[in-house]
């Protein structure tokens, strides 16, 4: 059993003073009163809904532009140049290093959208690493494990993604009971499935990887709509976008999340949130790889579940992608307050969409401080330099506006 | 004499090693070679070319929106309460913080664009204080000394504007001459002149005061054309655009800087440019106040200079402000490399923009290392987490993309 006694701690969308949070066996019990004798404040753990751990490896690599300005396809190169040099150690050692930064940055569950499988053919030998490596981090791991198929609809693979290769339908269900047994091992571990993309896996498989999450209860992950060009190619081959495809072939349910969704029409939207999924955006990495605007407000509106994804890791602060999750629509329609709830208040919506959505968007039992829920904590230094002079009243939003990583006293995972 | 061995240092717009910065007198009078002792790579001190320090206590406030979306002039009631309860203990601390704040931030001069100045009725008591503020946490400071006197073209100042008030040219003028004394005083402070903006000075009175700026050498700095409202204000008072109208009025020079230009016409911008004339951007606070999204990439094709400035202090992160000047160019036009030089190299021009730039548009003799310059440095901690396993030809693009102020070292002022 663990006790905490937060001087400031995050309840019912309030901060509340005085009160101690009992943890057992990795969950919190009881809410009582307590003595204020643990420094900061203490929201729930922040979820990551969306990571490429081992893209952390490219930090600084494709940012130059000797012929001129690029697009996503340009850094998806870069992308495919590392992830052909990569082996075993490089791979853990990215893969530490992001889950590390994960955690300072206030993570305290990370969703891994998993596609570079093999060292050799078929060894599926990176699986067991990502694990390992988020168990010596400490960090939650959702394995969302994912199928890769195709270059393009109807296109083969090609040589540079041929450790992305997950064969048919059959064959990755193999490996997904192979894992499942290995993760049930993992006490911070669960699992989740991924058709990679409408791009990426072809129609019937989609089909049969919904069905599979949807009867084993699992958290089901795509990449829908991110660029304009996965929407043309699936309007030449199916003649209607991913999300309509989507909306068309699978069961839509909140365990159900399309990530990015950067050029998804209106109408589509409207269906898909309506139908119960989430949509996982990722500002920091959506603005490195030139994506393009969400249509944000749209979803926010039809009080759509939206959560947060540090995606490719070029930069890992989920205080940054809140702030820029909102920024980027000010800038653009120029209007202050944009992500905010049915109260107007900005700050906690954005710090909901950090935690609870992601908690929902990955099926873990985490997001909030309440009874029954997973002892995942985040801990803010208030008396950091970047929240000087700032009253209580104020606090959350000045955690949004004004903050980084360097707030953030500690994580504590399960209580630990 | 101080000697500083960096294990890196930024010198020609590479990195080098083994180099020995000697300087005397707070200029760097030597560089040789050195041992590596001195831990860290050390960049030229970042130049934050516009702030009012006194807003960093609304950090947090103006945040909540329980009326709905609001814009810039929602924004600015929130600003002017504070102007209105800030007495001379709150506003000093208020610098204090954001000074301080600043250093942390890898920030070794400010230019302070300051037009709060009086606590009680045309006492300048708040000009003292900003000099004073600076001096007590050692960071270089420009006094960007600032004219203000409408509320709006031909509109008379509302109540609670009444303390920046500075009267007519020739009263502005005086006070321009005592601080001038005082500034002479402080080896780390020098002057610069303001003309508020088009909105909140008279046309005679710009021109007054760019011809004094001229004559007396200092920088010139004025607000332009943030908000469409200023347009068509000016549109209808003069038939011209602000930008129009300083390009018909004033003596342009690389001493002349227009701040914001979020909406500024091409063949404004390209007159404003040729003539020599500077644009300072403030990435966080726009998008924080919602302004708009400035063309980047026509002053970036025409070389023109661009400069940063943390502005509202909402966030002080001059790394966070670097990344964001590209981002949202990428975002909004789904192109990767916007801010580049001629070799398209982003992360060299986009230090070049937060050093350099800075430093001509504040008139100051720093920004880069080299001999006959300012010893200002900012040390990074390569080693930090942030940065780990990035190899040094990515080293400053990963600084760019995936850093905060975590990774800042410390920051040197005149060699101390």
């Amino acid at each position: 059993m663990q006790t905490f006694n937060p001087e400031l701690c995050y309840l019912n969308n309030t901060l509340q003073r005085g009160k101690r949070v009992v943890v057992e066996n990795g969950f919190i019990v009881e809410i009582g009163e307590g003595d204020n004798s643990d420094k900061g404040l203490y929201l729930p753990g922040f979820v990551n809904a969306h990571s490429h751990a081992f893209q952390r490896g490219l930090r600084g690599r494709g940012e130059a532009f000797p012929a001129g300005a690029n697009s996503f396809w340009g850094w998806r190169e870069e992308m495919y140049r590392l992830v052909n040099e990569v082996a075993s150690t490089s791979f853990k050692s990215w893969c530490l290093s992001a889950f590390q930064e994960m955690r300072n940055a206030g993570i305290t569950t990370v969703g891994e959208f998993h596609y570079l499988h093999h060292e050799e053919q078929f060894d599926y030998a990176f699986d067991d690493i990502v694990i390992e490596a988020a168990k010596e981090v400490g960090i939650r791991l959702v394995l969302l494990h994912a199928s890769y198929q195709h270059a393009g609809i109807g296109m083969p693979l090609s040589e540079e993604q041929k450790r992305f290769n997950t064969q048919d339908f059959d064959k990755w269900k193999t490996q997904i009971e192979t894992i499942s047994t290995r993760i049930s091992e993992s006490e911070l571990c669960s699992l989740g499935l991924v058709a990679h993309s409408i791009r990426a896996v072809e129609q019937e498989a989609i089909t049969q990887i919904a069905d599979l999450a949807y009867h084993m209860g699992l958290p089901l992950h795509l990449h829908v709509e991110e660029q304009q060009k996965e929407i043309q190619q699936s309007l030449d081959a199916y003649s209607k976008t991913p999300m309509r495809f989507l909306c068309d072939e699978i069961e839509i349910s909140p365990l159900v999340t399309a990530v990015h969704c950067t050029h998804t029409a209106e109408a589509d939207m409207e269906e898909w949130l309506t139908r119960g999924g989430n949509v996982c955006i990722c500002p920091l990495t959506e603005a490195n790889l030139a994506d393009g605007i969400c249509d944000v407000p749209r979803i926010v509106r039809s009080e759509g579940v939206i959560s947060l994804g540090t995606d490719s890791n070029a930069r890992i602060s989920m205080l940054e992608e809140m702030r820029l999750l909102e920024y980027v629509q000010r800038l653009y329609r120029q209007e202050r307050g944009v992500c905010i709830n049915s109260e107007g208040d900005m700050a906690s919506y954005l710090v909901d969409i950090a935690t609870k959505n992601g908690a929902r968007t990955l099926g873990v039992k985490a997001g909030s401080i309440e009874t029954g829920k997973l002892a995942d904590f985040v801990v803010i230094d208030t008396e950091h330099q970047q929240l000087q002079g700032v009253t209580e009243e104020h606090l959350l939003a000045a955690l949004c506006c004004g903050c980084d990583n360097s707030v953030i006293i500690k994580t504590i995972i399960g209580g630990h």
